[in-house]
């Protein structure tokens, strides 16, 4: 089986990390000259590693195997937070390149088609997992126009800046590929605390989100007597409070929600507040259950309304993300060779994080493998993983993806 | 008795209004040009009625009556919240000058002594009711330093600009004085919805505050289980939702609370917030509940901590306030001359907004009127008061400083 090279691969991940490196941390949001600059130094180890590597009209970096039949592509994203960790997707951007390198050089694997590729914009400085997407064929062209960044960037001068306005988007043909693998770290702490270094991942879990909007009746907090008041902010108190008491009656197992957006305005001690803003997001593998969490709410919502005071409204915060559910077949092979490399020391998970294989699900198979974080960290400068995880993590990944492509 | 000039009170109270007028409302916090402006226009008018007038060091304006014996001080601020209504401290304050007026031109009663009063920064630009707290005593030489406003100005800088740093601070010898009389609007819907003309006040309510402060560990909102999450958004949803479950079981017929400030950090809705800041204020006329509410809080924070998760601390956000009562002899007066003039169309009632009367009131006795406002609106452009009701209050308020000083 083949056998991947450490020293190599830390030294790449390494080198990956130096571009855009501040402290501990990188900082290479899609399209800056430092992500850029990345795509290029992966194009060329993609080339040395005897790929055909082109970085295509949206960014993505994608090297294409000279092997006959179909392939596998394997990989994740280059890009990173605004202050993002080392690891993070640049993490399965190295392993893809790795495997390539360490299946060629093994008699038995070397005929095998594996490609690799760095996604751009998993981390939605414009468009979430635009790369991916438009590989897909799921955000096509003209889709770019008008899209901005949080500082009101456009998209299409970001695109001309990086020089790839005149530049071919890449679509996948469906026919050529296998599937898809991805890597990760798993930006929790669960496999830490249950000391495992392997996570295969079950699904990605789907997502959903409402905006709440109160309107009461601003007014002295003095002279405003409790009964005729009409307080945008304790509608949004006792919504938050019930929501937080009824969503564990219908959650599963590992469904999670969190109300991380509130405002209150005018925001004044003695001013009964007249409007606020609550966002609420929920997150499970089960689509049943994300159903259960939005019926809930608006029950909830119904509820305040019918006690009278300020005036609840609900809107979608977001699009539905559907849960992506990984591949049966690819599974069984990233679990046969966890407890090969690591025997017990793996379990089968979801993924709470959405990812680019949440994408790609939906045009291929896929699936995942997760890495433990240290301490659950990510999307932090202090985002780490020790060494012999990160070998484990690749090795497992290059067993699995000889296994799917001989099967 | 003595009969208020009605053509002669409006017109006054008119061109207090156009000294700073934007559209409806009025803008002339303390020490602003408009404001000083005011000020230097009711100095002129206070001498006018024959009374010898100055502007202070903190900008008060005090008209002393030529008349011999202990005088009653009538009057209120005329400094406006930044977009402020036209009557609020106005009223109280011509109101005071029209006083004057009416018994020096009654045989009966130009023998008495009155002395009008404009208060400065009741509304806390810089330093809530100064005016007042200096003329007792109670802000002395030296508090100033340090002081700013909420766009960070000096108010030692302040005081220069307005021309008043070298100006001396007057007090009031308290032998020199029977007590104060103040009349204000309403800021509340009650006189209106019973279809009455004046409230006598029974009480100025007092006031408390905790600041609540939630510290928890960010994290990633999508995988870190509900188990693990030390949510400080779902410890301020659950804290809030229970004082307000709470506290009615523990409160006055005319207690107030409020919670208009809630900050949650980083504020994002895919990340569980680490820091959240909650802000309550809670008013009554009786200290007793005022302490009930104050230790319903404490408890409910402990249960909080109890769960685990955030912890809360709590810090007091203000000073408490005790609440003033108005004297019972000056309240008699208020009360008869309203049901002579307004027979059956006055009510008793505590004050739920503060008002420089409870300052003054720990100083000597005090007593107050209100007059109705319109749909209870204050501390607005759109704040207003019929015209009758105001002829309707300075004459009770006439009225009750004749009986008093002739008492």
């Amino acid at each position: 089986m083949p056998k991947v090279n450490a020293e190599r691969l830390l030294k790449d991940l390494r080198h990956l990390r130096s571009i855009g490196a501040v402290g501990k941390g990188v900082v290479r949001p899609a399209f800056s000259d430092m992500d850029m600059a990345a795509r290029r130094w992966l194009r060329s180890r993609y080339e040395a590693a005897g790929l055909t590597a082109t970085i295509d009209g949206v960014g993505n970096v994608l090297g294409r195997s000279p092997n006959p039949g179909q392939a596998l592509l394997i990989g994740s994203h280059s890009d990173t937070q605004p202050t993002g960790g080392w690891l993070d997707g640049a993490l399965g951007v190295i392993y893809g390149l790795e495997v390539v390198r360490a299946l060629s050089e093994d008699p038995e694997t070397r005929h095998l088609a594996v490609d690799a590729v760095s996604l751009q914009d998993e981390e939605s400085r414009f468009y979430g997992c635009l790369g991916s997407r438009s590989l897909c064929g799921f955000f096509t062209d003209g889709m770019e126009q008008g899209i901005t960044d949080k500082d009101g960037i456009l998209l299409t001068d970001a695109l001309k800046e990086a020089g790839l306005h005149d530049v071919p988007r890449l679509r996948l043909n469906r026919e050529q590929y296998l599937g898809f693998l991805e890597a990760h770290i798993e930006q929790g702490p669960q496999l830490e605390e249950a000391g495992l270094g392997i996570g295969v991942v079950t699904s990605i879990v789907g997502l959903g989100g409402i905006r709440f909007t109160f309107k009461g009746q601003q007014n002295h907090a003095g002279t405003t007597m409790m009964a005729t008041r009409r307080d945008a902010s304790a509608a949004l108190y006792a919504l938050a409070s019930a929501i937080n008491e009824a969503f564990p009656k219908v959650a599963g197992e590992r469904s999670v929600w969190t109300m991380g957006r509130a405002v209150i305005e005018p925001g004044a001690a003695s001013i009964i507040p007249g409007y606020a803003e609550l966002e609420l997001q929920y997150r499970d593998r089960s689509t049943a259950v994300l159903d259960a969490f939005e019926a809930t709410a608006h029950r909830l919502v119904d509820e305040i309304n019918a006690r009278g005071g300020a005036t609840v409204t609900s809107h979608p915060a977001r699009v539905r993300v559907a849960p992506a559910h990984m591949d049966e077949g690819f599974r069984e092979h990233l679990a046969r060779s966890a407890e090969k490399h690591a025997p017990g020391k793996w379990t089968q998970m979801p993924s709470g994080a959405f990812h680019d294989a949440g994408i790609i699900a939906d045009f291929m198979p896929c699936a995942m493998l997760f890495i433990p974080s240290i301490g659950g960290i990510s999307h932090d400068f202090a985002e780490d993983s020790h060494d012999d995880d990160i070998l484990l993590g690749c090795q497992v990944l290059a067993d699995s993806a000889a296994g799917i492509l001989a099967a």
